[in-house]
């Protein structure tokens, strides 16, 4: 499997521009052979690379089978999904990410819709996508933007971390890791790599929560069942 | 149009017992007339009503037909809103409110799931229900728990004033009410009046975002459509 992902938690980290905190990170990940990235479907400020932006193509689907690189960014996760539903790219991205090596980078939404489903995503359900099932590039979860409880907060809604505990009270539920903002994760074939400047903290259904720190290896996420 | 509705943001409000906020509101709303409420689908401390918990009745149609009172508490909205359609309780317990004027309370996700649908929720999709659209017993959104930005926080996620602007950003959606914790709005047929000790913030599709304090009358959104 010639997978390469870069997962981020997050677009912009406080204090700095877009996409600032992970600028080496996605030049070492796309390399010097890629030369143009296809942007699925905001905007992208360049590192070096020419940007498509699919929204500007004629033919959504022949874009992706061209690309060099693939690049969602953030924004409402149940829209971009049933976007990538609507023009039939779920399948094509999949296929180039997992058979040609099409590297995959994700922010935010793009990371969550990356992944088994959006069942994690913290978005509002805006509109209603075929199914929540997403394009399946890893055989886990992830909840971007993961925020840790405020001891101090006297808002009774469900904290993070209950709101993933409900999901895993649901039968046959994936592990879901809570990337911090300022934390990223790279896959490259079957090893998975914590990057960034956060801690992770991972969810398994019937486990208690663990931390990770950056440089953890989380291979054996990728083992979990695809 | 015989509606009477209660239709709480939040369980608990810090510091106070489960529904400790709104105990004298909940009395004047059941009456003395009503008995027994129907509960679904957690446990509901009794405040001199005898409960029935859907959960434990046989036949959850038959109990909606039966029912002098409903009360949908807290938990997931997108479960509870698939538990609904599973047992076919959607089309009953609108014909027995709006029809035969039984009381509807209704307590965060039970508020979600009154409305016209479930896209301005702060759950996590962990089930994927049948469709976004709810009882529709208003025809308008709430936002449940509606929480202000904190202007200190550092965390890069959307807002919850900007995830119901994504929602407006969709054609044709309905104004959202955004319930701060520790408010409720009561509906008496064509007659919605905010209650409690927080003010409550109105998105309209369109138009800048406005604030209502505890007594406003908000009747004019009644007839936003239904
Ligand atoms: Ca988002
Ligand atoms: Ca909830």
């Amino acid at each position: 499997m010639k997978r390469r992902l870069l997962l981020v938690s997050n677009s912009t980290l406080h204090g700095g521009g877009y996409l600032g905190h992970c600028e080496k990170q996605i030049q070492e990940f796309f390399g010097e052979n890629v030369k143009r990235i296809l942007f699925v479907p905001d905007k992208l400020q360049s590192l070096g690379y020419a940007v498509d932006s699919i929204h500007e193509t004629a033919d959504p689907v022949e874009a992706v089978k061209k690309a060099e690189g693939i690049f969602i960014g953030g924004g409402n996760t149940f829209r971009l999904l049933k976007a990538l539903y609507d023009h039939n790219l779920v399948p094509e991205i999949k296929r180039r990410v997992l058979q040609d090596g099409v590297p995959y980078m994700g922010s935010s939404a793009g990371t969550n819709v990356s992944t088994v489903s959006i069942n994690t995503t913290n978005d509002m359900p805006i509109v209603y996508p075929p199914t929540l099932a997403a394009i399946g590039l890893v055989p886990f979860n992830i909840n971007p933007h993961y925020l840790d409880p405020d001891p101090s907060s006297k808002h009774m809604g469900e904290t993070r971390e209950q709101r993933i505990q409900q999901y895993h009270e649901e039968p046959n539920t994936p592990s879901v890791l809570g990337l911090r903002e300022g934390s990223m994760l790279l896959v490259e074939g079957q090893k998975a790599t914590l990057l960034g400047t956060t801690k992770a903290r991972l969810f398994a259904r019937g486990k208690p929560a663990t931390e990770y720190t950056p440089g953890s290896d989380l291979s054996f996420l990728l083992a979990e069942g695809v």
